[in-house]
């Protein structure tokens, strides 16, 4: 069996995520059982909610251990198969976790699931045909019910699942408006993945110029966002919502690593008639066919080009995870690990 | 006709309301047009929505005019009608204001409806089976949608709302848990109004001591929560939702008079998968009818006893209103005007 390159776990971060609270580890493949299938990563997903799993606190996911490797979406190849519907040769998505192989109980539900990859590429099953993608048809269709002529935004607006929101969200008629961080981001934002407008949050202050910058981007008020980040943006998307706007929760990125961040003013929420709602989108699993259809569609078709930052070698995860926390990738961020 | 008393908005406050942004005024009641009904107040309803209303910012409701009388709920007699569907003698319920008498064009939608008072006292109609009442309904019923066995939890619990809270909540088989301010109203809300325990905030310094208070009470965590006064209790609270939980807003009392009232931790929000949605009760007049037959019932069938404070005379108004933004009232808080 061949060698495998992993990477634990190896203590919990205080405060910031480290480099050090993570650990390489080579160790073997075991042999295959009957029903189990070998896999070689193409690709690793990193995930902003790897980082609550990092934490030993009641959250909605269940604690990555310590001393095992990290979880995560992979795309790859089945090398090996003692399953009737594998064979050599298939391309799978499923959640190998940071390393080169894994060995997967193909009987489990939803464990692996085989991928065609003639109209759409390997890589964008981890993101805008994947989870990413799913979260934001989620969001958007389910929480948010967007009308035509609706204005939506969308923080973390470059990210994968900022791409697909926007490409989602334009194919429902509404005003789609973004907030990613620095020029570029916004650049792209506006002629690659086809928002109306980006703002730079980077060139804000505080909630207030933020706000003034979403009055003008937003001229007939905002309608629906998508929360992916938390902290002053919230607070400044909060002050331009019109009455009966509906706010996803999918994220709240700029918490994550310390102090919670408070919500300035909740009272908007009763003066706006706001719905504010939480979700995740692995507890929503009867509606991923539906998304995974359109979302399929909209990359087949080139309406939705989700960029990707990609890490070369497993050995690259850590750094490139933490770049990830603080908005250094730019789209879908990606470990290419053969 | 009749010499009239009102009460005008003077000037508006600045922080904490006071007596001195009221002015009592004295005028004679004009005659009546075609169409219109000479009203007699006996009772006038005290809300801390008028709060929100005295200041010029804004908010759901339109701020009320300066030099104008003070709008509000009222119960009454006509005593004088120059249209077809009243009488004088019938008692009716309307949007009369601050004074003693209002004429009322009875042909606008909404504006006087009558009352059967055999089996339902006068007052009600201003409390459990009026607008506080379908305020219960409506938050309890359509956004927290409890399921029997289910906690919910209400703040304010002894006031106009909480009291049908209570009858609601229990009517659907749900433990129901109340918090007010002192060990008097938490009594009367066990002994009388049928919650299951009640927590006294006033002996709970921070967020911290009244969740292990509600952790106590809700053994089973809380699984519907109706907001009426933000601030230390919302976080409270939201420390004790359990997944999937719905918090309907309705007030936040607590940062009506100054500074908004932060919610700390709002990342609960996605861990918890909740729904937080804030409500004007008058914007679903579709379900009043509704509402208004099941707490009419609660109350003949003496289920719903909701006490009553009643000031006396139009001119101990503004104070009544005063005690009621800091709790003083015990129930209901009325203004007897005859």
């Amino acid at each position: 069996m061949p060698q495998n390159k992993q990477i634990h776990l190896d203590n919990r971060p205080q405060g910031e995520a480290q480099v050090s609270n993570f650990k390489l580890v080579v160790g073997e493949t075991p042999a295959l059982k009957d029903g189990e299938v070998l896999v070689q990563h193409h690709f690793l997903s990193l995930d902003p909610y790897m980082r609550g799993r990092m934490n030993d606190a009641k959250s909605y996911a269940q604690p990555q251990a310590l001393g095992q490797t990290m979880g995560g979406g992979t795309v790859g190849e089945v090398i090996e198969s003692r399953h009737a519907k594998f064979s050599a040769g298939d391309m799978v998505v499923g959640m190998g976790g940071w390393q080169q192989y894994s060995v997967v109980d193909a009987d489990q539900m939803g464990a692996l699931r085989k991928v065609d990859t003639r109209q759409v590429p390997l890589s964008a099953y981890l993101g805008a045909v994947g989870m990413p993608g799913v979260t934001a048809w989620y969001g958007l269709v389910k929480i948010i019910e967007p009308k035509v002529g609706q204005t939506m935004v969308v923080s973390a607006a470059t990210g994968a699942v900022g791409s697909a929101f926007a490409a989602l969200s334009k194919a429902r008629g509404c005003r789609t408006v973004g907030i990613a961080g620095g020029p570029d981001k916004c650049k792209y934002a506006v002629e690659e993945l086809g928002f109306d407008a980006c703002i730079d949050y980077k060139l804000h202050q505080d909630a207030s110029s933020l706000s003034r910058a979403l009055k003008e981007a937003c001229p007939a008020g905002i309608d629906g966002y998508f929360e992916n980040v938390g902290g002053m943006v919230l607070d400044a998307v909060l002050s331009r919502m019109n009455a009966f706007g509906r706010i996803a929760v999918c994220g709240m990125i700029a918490g994550y690593n310390g102090a919670p961040l408070p919500m300035t003013y909740p009272a908007l929420i009763l003066m706006n008639r706001l719905k504010v709602q939480g979700f995740i989108v692995s507890e929503h699993m009867e509606f991923w066919p539906e998304a995974l259809k359109e979302l399929g569609m909209l990359v087949a078709s080139g309406k939705l080009r989700a960029r990707e930052s990609i890490a070369q070698g497993l050995e690259a995860a850590p750094e490139a995870f933490l770049g990830l926390l603080k908005g250094k990738n730019f789209g879908k961020q990606l470990v290419k690990l053969i």
